[in-house]
């Protein structure tokens, strides 16, 4: 079997990032968010990523927790929002977002089939380990890699290296799933075999490489790896 | 007076990059385009910059003009639209943005205060040639300086060194102007006095370096050049 490790990215595959705006939304005083929430989780993400990206290419690394807080003040400063203590709660809910309801038992079967598992993110260990644990699912994954290690962001392949590195394995022997289709793409350009996890139905990335496979949410994953 | 020349951003800042779907809407035929123009137009921005970043990152470079039609095909397939003539006729109009309408007279009113104008962008040469060519404005530009020289993306470091060699000028000796947060942050990294010209309102990108100066348009470009 060629398949030896299964690597997941975290945010927006594991765990849904629109969460901690919708939790906001659903407290007590959330409900001026009722309208908003959606543009402000969709704004409050792009940022997120396009910093990762910019911080990348200029080589002026800043940690996840950073980069993060900078997406959610441009997007609640957009949404003509000041408040710091709803800032401050965002910000916590991050830190504990929902897995999406397949995720324990996916990695549970993977775990079972002898298969390695491991999250690869541009998550500082800090966030990432609150999120693991709030998502209950620590138990099923043999390690948690953060692109802190190399201090650039993804799609820098050094990150991708960090998986290959911590198992001693060929690009080809890890299978890596995305529900971002420009991590798959930097993913599959690295060597990785890929999944595609289109949950929103969205056209596929033009860019250099494309996923091996496209399914609409993790369930077939276990099958997946053992049969490839 | 420190500053020697004026460097412009050219897409979204003294072309208006929603120009090609808007006139596409407009045309005989384009009624079906009428409601969907300014998303297709929104999408088709996004997807190209972020191609252009993506690429940037691993290394991976395609000219603009390859970037510019896999957004669109990103942003038709999102808005179900399946039309190789529509497509042709919108990279068409893409080369042909119409000018932001203050554009000729700042470019003049600097060539009178004998500062060197410049556009210095993603573009490919082909690509910008047609569009200062269709504005008219070539006459009042010294040079017209593309990523392509350097086969990365901005903001790389390496394209904005691009102006400060073509001019013989330290960048402090350089007014960069660009209606884009992120290309202005590059641009500031960089040594650049730089304007941010916020046309649409936007709050400030939270990177590491931030504008100089922010403008509403272009207008005061020439005073501002003359009292830095």
């Amino acid at each position: 079997m060629p398949i030896q490790a299964v690597v997941f990215d975290a945010y927006g595959t594991l765990f849904d990032v629109a969460g901690a705006a919708r939790a906001a939304a659903a407290e007590p005083g959330g409900e001026r968010l009722a309208a908003i929430w959606p543009r402000l989780a969709e704004d409050w993400r792009r940022k997120q990523l396009e910093y990762t990206w910019l911080r990348a290419i200029t080589r002026i690394h800043a940690d996840f927790a950073k980069v993060t807080a900078d997406g959610l003040d441009w997007a609640m400063e957009a949404a003509g929002l000041v408040d710091p203590a709803l800032r401050a709660r965002l910000l916590a809910l991050y830190d504990a977002l929902p897995a999406y309801s397949e995720v324990p038992a996916v990695l549970a079967a993977l775990k079972g089939h002898g298969l390695a598992t491991a999250i690869l993110s541009n998550g500082a260990p800090a966030m990432l380990g609150a999120a693991v644990r709030s998502a209950g699912i620590g138990a099923h994954l043999d390690a948690v890699l953060s692109v802190e290690e190399v201090g650039v962001f993804k799609p820098d392949a050094r990150v991708y290296s960090l998986a290959t590195a911590r198992f001693g394995l060929r690009p080809e022997q890890v299978l890596f799933v995305s529900s971002n289709g420009w991590d798959v793409a930097g993913a599959s350009g690295y060597g990785f075999a890929t999944v595609w996890v289109n949950r929103a139905g969205l056209p596929q990335d033009r860019l250099s490489h494309g996923p091996a496979h496209v399914m609409p949410d993790l369930s077939a994953i276990p099958d997946l790896a053992r049969a490839l």
